[in-house]
């Protein structure tokens, strides 16, 4: 089968690239000596963190418990939860506990504690946490130099089924940076506030085992991670526009892109239609902030190559809106029926809205179907 | 089961507020004396759809081959297909109208005409169309005084196995307008464009059985839908803040919540942090032009009452940050744990992550599960 073959809109992945972003982060671990725990809440596929593993000790990162049981039943027992942990969540995390899998979630608060105290007791399961330490992202996590931490660290012990396993960060932040000096800035922020929060730990005398950092473009443009564990990037399997504006990456390295159908040509407002719109690519137009004229995602032909200066414009729910920087977009090059493939903005966002992945191989030619594990 | 006990992010549907929207728009229609064709592009709900075509004649809209599938296997009979039609996508369409189902699809310009033409041909099937066309919204759609109009309309009936059902146009620029007057003036731009394609076409000798107009904010505030034969609104079934701010609704008319968690305080930052993020929510940020404090949604209890001035800031993927117009967000009244329902700014956007409905009657009790049809 060819991409020419498939019902659009549909997603489409680059195994070679896919292969090469995955290589190339296990060797930039490697050669700061730290580990590498994929966040597999962009691809959601087990064939892909099978590659994101490749050489690795196995451990990945989740976002959601349906990710968390899509893994652990494909094998992949070293599961870290990096979002803020609901006590009426751990009915479902016991279970795969009690199964066998060595699941860490992530607190930031003493209320948290007690409550997974409380339901860890009555489940009567053990339960390793991590705290959620802030380096400056604003979203979750405590202040590295604040009592909090140390309260929590208290509370964690004190309580009968659970135990402390360490500290994570993650730095958000980095996703606004304007250049790489900036990511290199934030990448010390990040390292320097989950070094210090587990300083401050093991002179308390806790044991800190894990001491977690990681965001792609962190990840990429960090010069030093010496007192950290491990990382846990994750869009750099894939890449999208996003992080070529942030320089994690070129635009020839990424894997993810949407196969449109040409449905329209409106020479009145200058746009060529095609039916992958605002469900297809996603609402996020983040990379924006960085490169010009990627609106809605940039624009490449079946084969994977630039049409030059072609990016969707504008979303419909269905329809997405094609328009060249200069001048009008080429009619006669994409006639009606004609295919393109839609790079993204942002792959964790733009993915979501499918199923599955029809895997390519630098060519047109498809070689497989990866599955996907959507929702909660 | 009650709201309380579901896993968080779900979503929410009110049944009492779904049945009296769907309700008041039938009564619209009826006033007008045209026909309600509803539009699940939103809803992508068999249940929905028979609350929507409740005392009309049955007829839907629909955006994709996934939901014209799925609506025809539930008894649903007569659709039209509302997005310009592919000629790669006529061999799923063929097997619908094979089995016996009245399916319209939608074309502006000869090349889709041939193409549709060479399949059907080839798929030995009928194929009946409706030209598109545009009212200003400068989305698809020939103008209504060009000679596309009437090339189309000869290319149609020159073809051996395509006929002419009609026109259809939608108004989507009625999203943009700020005030009521203004979706009124796009209203009649919308009827008086549809209606004048008619016109043209039956002057040339063609039969028009079909007029097909409609967006939810003209469905309401149309003055005259005379010439018209049928609306295809869809929003409007659950609503949102968009439609809200654009004024087809009031707050107590959106049926549609998204039901969180709350997963943390950053006190420092502000913030109280929701398991409902980026994915839970959409990037949609649509309300925004005519609301202030919307962010990604607003904020209600568990049984839907507003949190006055709560909204949602910010999201990451997993994560909702929840702030106060004024001061602090009440930490204490929101502890770790707590349920909220957030009112999404675009609920098409919103609803599509989700495989299904809780649905609700006006309080916390589960009364049903409705499933969604996602996907193409």
């Amino acid at each position: 089968m060819r991409l020419s073959d498939l019902t659009t809109p549909t997603l489409v992945l680059d195994r070679g690239i896919l292969a090469r972003n995955c290589r190339r982060m296990a060797e930039r671990t490697a050669a700061h000596g730290v580990a590498l725990r994929p966040h597999l809440k962009t691809a959601k596929s087990a064939d892909v963190a099978r590659l994101a593993t490749d050489g690795q000790a196995g451990g990945i990162t989740v976002s959601t418990l349906a990710e968390a049981r899509y893994f652990a039943d494909r094998g992949f027992r070293d599961i870290t939860y990096a979002v803020g942990f609901l006590p009426s969540k751990l009915d479902e995390a016991a279970a795969l506990i009690r199964d066998g899998v060595s699941l860490r979630l992530l607190v930031d608060g003493r209320q948290a504690v007690a409550g997974i105290a409380a339901r860890a007791v009555a489940l009567d399961v053990d339960v390793p946490l991590l705290i959620e330490v802030d380096c400056g992202g604003c979203r979750g996590g405590v202040d590295p130099e604040g009592g909090d931490l140390l309260d929590i660290a208290d509370a964690i012990t004190a309580a009968p089924r659970l135990s402390l396993s360490g500290v994570l960060t993650h730095a958000g932040q980095s996703y606004h940076c304007r250049d790489v000096a900036g990511v290199r800035r934030v990448a010390e922020q990040e390292r320097a506030a989950v070094v210090r929060a587990a300083a401050r730990l093991r002179g308390a005398g806790y044991a800190v085992p894990v001491v977690s950092a990681g965001s792609t473009p962190t990840a990429v443009h960090a010069e030093d991670l010496s007192g950290v564990t491990e990382i846990r990037p994750g869009v750099y399997m894939f890449n999208d526009l996003d992080q070529v504006g942030i320089g994690s990456c070129a635009d020839g390295d990424i894997a993810l892109t949407v196969l449109a159908g040409v449905i329209g040509h409106n020479r009145r407002a200058g746009r060529i239609l095609v039916d992958a719109g605002a469900l297809a690519l996603s609402k996020d137009i983040s990379a924006g902030e960085f490169l010009p004229a990627t609106g809605y995602g940039r624009v490449a032909d079946l084969a994977g190559r630039p049409h030059s200066g072609l990016y969707v414009a504008d979303v419909h729910q269905e329809h997405g809106l094609i328009a060249a920087v200069d001048g009008e977009p080429p009619y006669d090059a994409l006639p009606i029926g004609a295919r393109v493939r839609i790079v993204p903005n942002h792959a964790c966002m733009t993915a979501a809205a499918y199923p599955a992945y029809h895997v390519v191989e630098g060519g047109e030619h498809v070689v497989d179907r990866w599955d996907r594990v959507n929702g909660w």
